[in-house]
């Protein structure tokens, strides 16, 4: 196995300290391939840069009228959101629209990963429940959508529920690859997560934003009304003082962009200005760390001249962190520097 | 620059979901490489796998009778502690004992690593001093070690304290390389970070063992007092389910181990068996991460066949570590498997 290229480099003071590899994949909606760094057709988890996908099996469905969801509702479906309490309230609701209650997700429980709703929640003397979990939404939504097609809904989260199997066409569909050729495995919310090469993952993203890829039949403003819910409630999708929030708000109407666990990012670019194609790019860093990930997918952007300068100067913090310690002393930093082929 | 080897990979079901590269030194008392991995001479940061011989500014000064020190101070000195009642109050005691208070640590606070430790704190009401930092032992030690030797202790933490000279000639003593050739940069307690060579680590954590390396007329039981007390109190140099602890508590006599920041192990075995030498392992995940850490440690031990049944047995669960969710259930497991040459 080739070692895949260095994407972010981890300096304290004048000297390396630590890199970060990987592979980034880069399609146009209709999968040719616009620029790539190590292997593209490396397969991966796509851990929550799936939700988007999953989402769909609520939306397909007609879920969206059937239960009043509003952006907030939509984008809590398709989010690793910070277990804020408007998150919590946010999964609350979708649950209470179709009569279940925190009982009845399968997610497991956790701390807020936004750490101050954490402490606050230690503070009161509470415990984290299944609501507070990162993946509550999408719960949620995969109960919404059980109520609406008539799946019995206890075992939703097992691979082998016909729900799971709506799942898998849709990204089946949208990534453009073969269902039996998606690989499945446990993720860390107990759904099933999906394996498939790089490059569909990018390719998902690209016709999701270019709104294809759905079925013969299936309502076509899902994908866009996705995408809306995204930019509408960009808190929703991540949180406070989170990376995806800020830049789906920097990004209206022309990119969205979803992380995964173990270093997964993807996002998909609008049609527009000289390119005229949608995008899709998706990245994995083989360690899967996440430190350097929002700085790697900035400087993609910029290397594809997709990063107009308002945008860069709003996330200005994310292209190059810098590293601080105890006492907050600047120490050093993270720099990207992906080497894209085929531009 | 040439990718380092995989020495431990990730999988989530079957599959492989992401890897940690590095390199590794072993060297004997002598210097003498013994096996390797990658580039044993690649430059890194120590972090706090310096603790020992930061530990040497007040122990070589007679330190350790001065201020009547057992060997949980002296293992707290050496220490990347979680932040434990019993490591706070350690570290009090040693403060206490020169007539310092938290006020002169310049650690800076943060919460205590030991995550049952952090959450009482919070759900007491009170914020984390510098006393819960990791390093605070280090720091107090520094702090003692001053008093003694007659340097102001204001400015104890700055490069250019002749306290952190102390430190160097120490550190450049034991791994045998001239203290011009040790960089510098700041690290996450905010004291000078040392740079040198992978291997040179390795030998220092050899001589260490081996109680070699300290200067003309240096107390010569310095080196064995910090081994001591790492194996009476192996729960001061790290705590409650800390690998370093059980590591410490299932080698005594036979080998020591210390952690650092930015995935940095280092280890010293006793001469003793078949192999009658002392040997010094350091080795380094080039990503920064910690999680595979502890698996590579015990990989290479076993390789290098010192890691005997009754350790391996008591070291289980860090042999292969399991890959759980938010419900508990096995998802995968870290796999490391070190490609040492020169055997």
């Amino acid at each position: 196995m080739v070692a895949p290229p260095i994407l972010a480099r981890v300096f304290r003071g004048s000297r390396l300290e630590s890199v970060h590899r990987g592979s980034v994949a880069v399609v146009d909606q209709d999968g040719s391939v616009v620029a790539s760094a190590g292997s593209r057709r490396e397969g991966i988890y796509l851990r929550s840069a799936a939700k988007p996908f999953q989402a769909m099996a609520l939306l397909d469905a007609g879920g969206d009228k059937a239960f009043r969801l509003g952006s907030d509702e939509i984008a809590l479906l398709c989010a690793s959101h910070g277990g804020e309490p408007r998150h919590v309230r946010v999964a609350a609701r979708l649950l209470s629209r179709g009569g279940f209650t925190v009982e009845d997700l399968a997610c497991g429980a956790h701390l807020p990963m936004h750490e101050p709703s954490a402490r606050a929640l230690i503070a009161a003397g509470k415990t984290p429940t299944a609501l507070h979990n990162n993946c509550s939404g999408k719960h949620a939504g995969l109960l919404l959508a059980c109520r609406l097609r008539g799946f019995e809904p206890e075992t939703y989260w097992k691979p082998e529920h016909p729900i799971q199997g709506v799942v898998l066409e849709r990204l089946s569909a949208f990534a453009s690859i073969l269902p039996a050729r998606i690989g499945t495995a446990v993720d860390g919310c107990s759904l099933p997560v999906f394996y498939m090469p790089l490059e569909a993952l990018a390719l998902g993203y690209a016709r999701l934003i270019a709104r294809r890829g759905t079925r013969e039949g299936a309502d076509e403003t899902v994908p866009e009304r996705i995408c809306r819910a995204m930019w509408e409630s960009p808190g929703m999708v991540a949180g406070k003082d989170r990376f995806t929030t800020e830049f789906l708000e920097a990004g209206r109407k022309r990119w969205i962009g979803k992380e995964g666990a173990e270093g997964v990012y993807s996002i998909g670019i609008a049609a527009g200005g000289k390119h005229g194609r949608s995008l899709g790019i998706a990245f994995k860093l083989e360690d899967g760390s996440s430190r350097a990930r929002d700085a790697v997918a900035l400087n993609i952007l910029a290397q594809l001249d997709r990063l107009p300068a308002s945008s860069e100067a709003s996330l200005s913090r994310h292209l190059a962190p810098t590293v601080t310690n105890a006492r907050g002393f600047d120490v050093g930093r993270i720099v990207a520097d992906v080497p894209l082929r085929n531009l």
